[in-house]
């Protein structure tokens, strides 16, 4: 089961509706991009590489859309489809990645538009199957890392659900649990959203991995008393000397793996990397809606004062120095992370 | 208005319920010491000085239903009574403060069983009154600290609600804010129970102090964006060495300050150090119902798996490494906090 397909009979994109997992498994069907576009924008479909998949596939569905009669036209329909694209999530570098990657695949194209609107859909089925490979590959390297018996803290969803399919760090756990080591995981519940709670939990119990959901300033506790041995989150965008922006929290948790001599890990793809940015301060940080904070209730009342307001950053930076190692599909990558990977890309 | 009073006529405990804050503001009756001691562990009344109240008076209770007829019969009644009160809430040492404070005053005790009484009456009626002297001499020695223009992260509620009246660290932010002093408060939600969000949000917008609320993983990021100077909150236990327990999430938001050079600042009445306790990792860690974690809703919707379980530690210890000072009644309290101590309770 995929996070995101193209469905052939109907011509539509179908993706699993992820704002009401674990209560409710229901697949929505888009058929336009300026739909698709929307889906990433209100998270019905979230995690930096399906959104980098569900960007290939909005493509796809522009140029299917497209009622242009050269391929020069249908170029600029596809340049204003990967504007909108890229708009609907500003920080993963993943969707700008894919929308990139597609357009580029336009340069000095030979054959007709038919012949276009076929290649871009090959194109993007290439890309989200890539994403599947790639990940088990990510899964491998990383679960040669966590040892029988590790008590590990995961932040957010990076799990099948985060991706086309398999995951990256929840892909390292679940490999590492398949390869029959026994491991027990603190889910970060992760606030605002609630994606460790809502979807780690859920993936955890398809698995039959052990695990209990934690408050996400609870995991610093846990490090102090002893009962951790790994701490492993995702990517959302990696500068080139090797600061990690992930989700909102990433930045903390780190800092108290650090302080207590536990290993910490991002796990992604590398296309994750984004090699024209030089440190990760200079990674735009979205900031969501208010509500995301405020909307919060607890035994069925709401909590906030109705005239409260919020800050709501849905991502920090984790300086490169608090990381022990980046995980991705070339091996795992240790500091200084720029060399390091210049050294494991030439292999 | 104060948290917890002794109604003369009615002769009963009066408590605000802050449970249902700040959607109703309802005050509860209690007319014997379990009542009480039930009050504590279900969070009718939190925050480490108000419980220690409660618990003078959940003792002057004791003694006015007692049934004895000898002061040495009450004296056993008040020991049972104690018992129960220090076994509401095992974690904040103010509440076994009270109760030793109070059970003290029957040393060789010379007078009836009506005396003894109302000498308890009196006597807890004198801890909650010293507690609101207490907290505006904190106050005024903490607002020193605070400069116009501040941004400052507070966690949880440490306001007049965690207190019989006016406050720890949030009193340090109000007496700032009534000096004139133009400050902006970024409140931790502060999971599970959500203290900051429901109460130090209503507190605030009751003083008029501009404010946002963060979840507890976001005040790393607004640190590194340069947008907080000061990091303030309280303590339910301090070690002799200067080592704090204090509210879940503590821990990581003072590395967060310290990895950020921000000065970190507990806030605490001297009865909140325990001097006996020679290191923060001997303070016993109160661990409650994973339903706290679990029982949250997003959008009116249930987020957790049902089957979910949870780890839900209440508090955790903040080496003093990470704190800049202490600010008590006896003044800031700088590192060595130890010898600092000594020095200013000898002035």
């Amino acid at each position: 089961m995929r996070t995101i397909t193209w469905d052939d009979e109907k011509q539509v994109v179908q993706m699993i509706d992820q704002r009401i997992l674990p209560q409710e498994f229901k697949l929505l069907s888009f058929d336009t991009y300026q739909g698709i576009a929307d889906a990433i924008q209100t998270m019905v479909i979230r995690g930096a590489p399906a959104i980098g998949a569900a960007a290939a596939y909005g493509m796809a569905m522009a140029a299917f859309n497209s009622r242009a009669t050269s391929v020069d036209q249908m170029v600029e329909d596809l340049t204003e489809a990967g504007e909108a694209l890229n708009a609907s999530r500003p920080t993963a570098v993943n969707l700008a990645w894919a929308v990139k990657r597609m357009l580029k695949a336009t340069d000095a194209f030979e054959g007709s538009v038919a012949d276009l609107r076929a290649h871009f859909l090959t194109l993007a089925k290439a890309i989200a199957d890539e994403d599947v490979a790639i990940n088990k590959r990510i899964a491998e390297h990383g679960a040669a890392l966590i040892e029988d018996g590790d008590q590990v803290v995961h932040h957010c969803n990076t799990g099948a659900l985060a991706t086309v399919d398999w995951g990256t760090a929840l892909g390292v756990i679940r490999m590492a649990h398949e390869q029959g080591k026994n491991i027990h995981v603190f889910v970060d519940e992760t606030r605002p959203r609630l994606q460790g709670a809502r979807l780690t939990a859920w993936e955890l119990e398809q698995y039959g991995i052990s695990y209990d959901i934690i408050t996400d300033s609870s995991s610093g506790y846990l490090m102090r008393a002893g009962q951790v041995q790994k701490v492993i989150f995702g990517a959302d965008r990696v500068a080139a000397n090797g600061d990690v922006a992930n989700k909102i929290g990433s930045y903390m948790l780190a800092l108290a793996a650090y302080d207590n001599g536990i290993p910490c890990y991002s796990v992604f793809p590398i296309s994750t990397v984004d090699f024209e940015l030089e440190r990760g301060d200079l990674i735009p940080i979205e900031e969501r809606d208010e509500g995301e904070v405020l909307g919060i209730s607890f035994e069925g009342q709401r909590v906030a004062p109705e005239t409260a307001s919020a800050r709501n950053p849905a991502f920090d930076v984790t300086p490169n120095r608090l990381l022990s190692g980046w995980v991705t599909e070339v091996g795992v990558i240790y500091p200084p992370f720029k060399t390091s990977l210049q050294a494991a890309m030439a292999k």
